[in-house]
């Protein structure tokens, strides 16, 4: 039995896990945002201990965090966490003092893609990567059981590869970021340049614009709509086909509130993919939806803290 | 003791090597590049006879070929060979029968870097990556002492990463590919481009064109060898600072002829990497030049068959 943490700007969510994933008892707080370090600390080892009440002290293994930000990896501790005040804390430490059990933390995007891989869409493969469409673009690698984590706790920003040359700047500095064409801001920002840059009609006009309504123009015909999403399935398979070329993995699943445009985006993208490969014809990664939803944070987190603690005891 | 041979479209060069990666015995042949496969073959066979002559029996433990091409690593089946008449072929099984010895094949490019990583500049670091900057622009990552092979024998292929917008296409038929920016080729390509758009005075009109003496222009101060080079090393630390987001290696070391401007290479890539990082005044990936030059490819390949002939009797 494990405890999976997931901290996000609005929620904290904790829950008790099962070895097959399975959460057998959840409670959800909310984030004191603009809270001081020290308030938000006691407010995660309040939760973890109304969790730890749910079973004996025995049958916890060891607790997992998943946190927006930056981790060393070697000893988990936070260097940068977004949105919420715990950068440089040494959150493993106090709540192994607090709790008494084993504690590991790691960068949510890795915690996603490990829960992804132990039961979820890559679960069949030994090599897979998480691409998360939302308002950013994140993820993992995990390459034969290993996940990629960087030798300087940078590793597997993914959504900071430049692909190309775009009309604005990305927040990290660059030009050309992936995020910058394949995220939801991504989307909204094209669609705003266009209806701003051109008089076409669309159904987009006196909306607010989001993904969703944008995605849902293209399908339905709307020629504004269509060339926003054809400019960013160009590009997302573009940066699809670098990872392929760099990495090889047996498959690549897509989450984040993007990936709800389900089978449409797969069929848009592997059609782009195709044309792009550097051998024609030969396999290449699968393309799938991710399958775990707003829990995987949690069973992520324990499987992420699982997993480090047994390699810790191999080594 | 091991045998090394490396596959080169003008000759094959083979090697016995100690496992501390000296090379006690080599012999060099000329390609018989038009040759049928048959003819080919028996020349490496030969070969590897003559080597053999050179060590008794039992001391030979394992035969490894490089080649530059693409070679699925579950069955060392050569897929693709460039240059050479030996695409489909199971060289591996050939060398078993008639040498009986264990014989394992790998692409060039994963075979340099193993060099660099057993005895060259990566000896040092656990995670590293190689990036040869030839006519082409290939390379090796190896991640905790793992080669990154890939899943469907595509992996990396670094050089076809796109990293921004080109004049002229990749021979993958992508646009944009960091080979078409940070090669040889490409720095003629873009000399020759202002030499016909511009009237720019520069040493190089009336010359033949060469990446040497592109970079040779440039630290004498020459503004149209400066333009040229500096467009490399713009996209070729774009290219880089990808790696370090997606992989952040320890250390990435520099091959290929164009390494052979040194450190003027590595400061002209470094002043413009930290400009693009991430998380600036963050430590990254150590950048080097490759230490091995001719004999890389036989000592890596011999090393490559020895880490696989391990692993093999490991699982």
């Amino acid at each position: 039995m494990f405890i999976g943490i997931d901290l996000g700007g609005t929620t904290i969510k904790g829950g008790v896990v099962n070895s097959e994933g399975e959460i057998l008892f959840k409670k959800v707080i909310p984030t004191n945002a603009w809270g001081e370090t020290n308030e938000i600390v006691e407010d995660i080892i309040s939760l973890v201990k109304a969790l730890q009440e749910e079973l004996s002290k025995e049958a916890l293994e060891v607790i997992g965090v998943g946190v927006p930000g930056m981790v060393t990896h070697e000893n988990s501790y936070i260097e940068t966490c977004a949105n919420i005040n715990l950068s440089k804390t040494n959150l493993k430490k106090i709540l192994e003092r607090e709790i008494g059990v084993p504690t590991f933390i790691d960068n949510d995007a890795n915690v996603a893609a490990i829960a992804e891989y132990e039961i979820g869409s890559l679960k069949k493969y030994q090599s897979g990567m998480l691409i998360t469409l939302g308002t950013g673009v994140g993820g993992g690698i995990i390459i034969n059981n290993e996940v990629i984590r960087g030798s300087h706790g940078i590793g597997a920003e993914i959504g900071h590869m430049v692909v190309g040359e775009n009309f604005y700047d990305c927040n990290c500095g660059r030009n050309g970021c992936l995020e910058t064409f394949a995220s939801a801001s991504a989307i909204n920002e094209y669609a705003k340049k266009l209806l701003r840059d051109t008089s076409e009609d669309s159904v987009l006009r006196g909306k607010e614009i989001s993904a969703k309504i944008v995605f849902d123009g293209a399908r339905t015909g709307d020629q504004l709509c269509e060339k926003v999403i054809n400019r960013f399935a160009e590009y997302l398979s573009k940066g699809i086909v670098n990872f392929i070329n760099i990495l090889d993995p047996e498959a690549i699943a897509l989450g984040g509130g993007i990936s709800n445009a389900g089978e449409y985006l797969i069929d848009l993208l592997e059609e782009k993919i195709k044309e792009d490969l550097y051998t024609q014809d030969a396999e290449f990664a699968k393309l799938l939806l991710a399958e775990l939803k707003n829990d995987a944070g949690i069973v992520g987190a324990g499987f992420m803290a699982k997993r480090l603690k047994n390699k810790l005891f191999i080594n």
